[in-house]
């Protein structure tokens, strides 16, 4: 016989899952409801208006994907795009490549925008690139990406996108919350995030947001959307005005409380309280991460201050460091992705877990375990050079 | 400013999501950990045999999807079929209805094997079906139609397809864990289920489980799987053996503990047991609202004990009676789908729901509301009845 599952608490310091406020873990207890219970829909027209909040829009169609960020993601190119249709992808990363991935499953040509990973999407390159192909539909680009924790200027994409009359589609999964998004000042189409990044919400729902233009496009298409569980006409009978709800699949009511609570508490902190909390907290990690001899890999100007990328020092083997952070500290930081993969640590603080204590906690924890497997570190300084960091900003 | 969610509880006995657990509810606020955290895959590893002893089945590749059941049913499709592939699909309610979509939207030709709303498939249509199309490449059929109440003969059809070659692929949303469902013993390449009908758990899954020929079929593919997300090739790399596991989408971690707690309460309680309490409450529910006057629309020998459709008595404002049983009992029951729309309501009788005080306050609750709205129903009859019920089979 199988015994309940009872979880070894960790504190999660990685690219994602982050550490889950109590009052959205609370949430997701309390009792479930039908979904299609007049109290559900009440919940259903709070958890959209927030998300607009959230993603700074008023796209009427701004509602929760009922499955993890990479549904999200699949949820845009299977609505805005057909088979045959060209798509400049910029890639710099992990995510930009499984853009690329949804493209040609959906019969699609993509036109890559490749910059190096560590570094932001070129405008420039995007620019030329659709000088050269006038005939592309789509602009698609990673605002934060995960997997090198650099930052690109959405704004400035999204502008070039629209002079060329292309729809763009805006990964947002680690900068919501996080870092500013302001989706109708950039004139973005579309965007799709994920709930357990700097909302600090459980893992399993994505938020997505379309401009009006996108839904036209979804609404005028010439064939049927290849998936019927992501088809947006369909979803959006469900989600739509008041009590005329259209029966299409059972949305996750649990999971939609914890959303719900996540977004009630980012309201309460207020959006730019928030990205100043991530921008402070990665101010005072960086100091205790460099005083010990660490150096991040991505340029001062578009670092994100949720997703930290560190170097490893020489000799250490870095999974033995990561297995002793978890089993002696129940501490969880990322590996590298791809091509980083065995030469960074993603240190990530997001939403809940971007705090001062998580911030002195994991610089020491790392002292501690790098001395211990011998690594070429500098000892003894990295506390103070976080208090320094904290006062500097004020906090 | 938006307060936090705090919904009223209910009591739930439409057509799913169904009664939650308490312990279940306390499994979904336990500490989140990384989706990549050795305990995680132990987890992982649990949900996995779990899932083989509720589906009755060795198949290795017996998992949930991250997303509900209509999801489930679309992985089925969209890995098994290719463009231009004959699939047999089965029709006897709306969910049958939904099949024919899939097949649709992912290029193929549907053809139908249809029946009566509330009768089961006829194994005879199919086989002459299946005689006048030998090219036909997968059968598809639902077992317990959530639309109608109606059981269809699983095993039967199976085997039918198997003899003409064919895949097939068996809708379980509402059968699993509330009756018989033996996977290996039917012969089934393919099925999928929900995690808020007889599982008692949080709307959210979508637990499936493929057979080798399906798996062979999922590898062999000549065109990849038209979706990202819900391709069995690269969900395999995660939901694989041990420690090897392939990042492929976050998994929602909190959700899996819920199921997780969900199937070691089913595995507690014994298989047999719990169709046998499905089966009991039946028995005293169909007495209770026999005894006020209301009928069955599905023969006797094809009702599901957990999806009791039941007549409307004439005159009647069916819709009316259903908000005041929320209103004043917090009561929820199911109205009719498709055709049956206005004309029955949906009792169910779902795992944790389904128990005697529940079928006592159901019935009780509908003469109550009955008789305040001036119905022609018997009354002061169906207390006894449900009690006799009870004893005739020694509960």
């Amino acid at each position: 016989m199988v015994s309940s599952f009872n979880p070894t608490p960790r504190t999660l310091m990685g690219p994602g899952p982050s550490d889950v406020n109590p009052r959205i873990l609370s949430a997701l207890a309390r009792p479930t409801i039908g979904h299609l219970d007049p109290e559900f829909i009440r919940l259903m027209d709070e958890v959209k208006s927030l998300l607009q909040f959230a993603f700074q829009t008023e796209n009427e169609l701004t509602i929760p994907v009922s499955a993890p960020g990479s549904a999200g993601m699949e949820t845009c190119f299977v609505n805005l795009m057909s088979p045959g249709d060209k798509v400049i992808v910029c890639v710099n990363g992990v995510f930009g490549n499984r853009m690329v991935d949804n493209v040609k499953r959906l019969g699609g040509e993509a036109v890559l925008v490749e910059d190096q990973w560590g570094t932001p999407v070129s405008a420039e390159k995007l620019r030329s690139t659709l000088e050269q192909h006038a005939d592309a539909v789509i602009v698609a680009f990673v605002h934060a990406e995960t997997s090198t924790g650099v930052r690109s200027d959405a704004k400035a994409l999204c502008a070039i996108a629209q002079e060329f009359d292309c729809l763009s589609i805006v990964d947002c999964v680690t900068s919501l919350g996080g870092i500013e998004v302001k989706l109708d000042e950039w004139g973005a189409d579309a965007a799709y995030s994920g709930t357990q990044k700097c909302l600090s919400c459980v893992p399993g729902l994505s938020p997505i947001s379309l401009s009006k233009a996108a839904v036209a496009r979804v609404q005028s298409r010439k064939t049927p959307v290849s998936s019927w569980f992501l088809d947006l006409n369909l979803v959006m009978g469900y989600w739509g005005q008041g009590q005329t709800r259209a029966y299409h699949h059972t949305a996750p009511v649990n999971a939609l409380y914890g959303l719900h609570e996540s977004l009630v508490i980012l309201e309460e902190e207020g959006l730019e309280s928030s990205w100043k909390r991530h921008q402070h907290n990665h101010l005072a990690l960086r100091a205790g991460v460099e005083a010990l001899g660490l150096k991040f890999i991505v340029a001062e100007d578009f670092r994100l201050p949720q997703l930290n990328t560190v170097t490893i020092p020489d000799g250490v083997d870095e999974g033995a460091v990561r297995k002793q952070l978890l089993s002696l500290y129940n501490l969880e930081i990322g590996a590298g992705l791809g091509v980083l993969a065995g030469k960074v640590w993603r240190i990530g603080l997001m939403g809940y877990a971007s705090n001062p204590r998580n911030v002195l906690f994991c610089v020491n924890a790392l002292e501690s375990v790098l001395s211990g497997n011998n690594a070429h570190i500098n000892r003894g300084v990295a506390t103070e050079a976080v208090q320094k960091a904290y006062s500097q900003v004020g906090v």
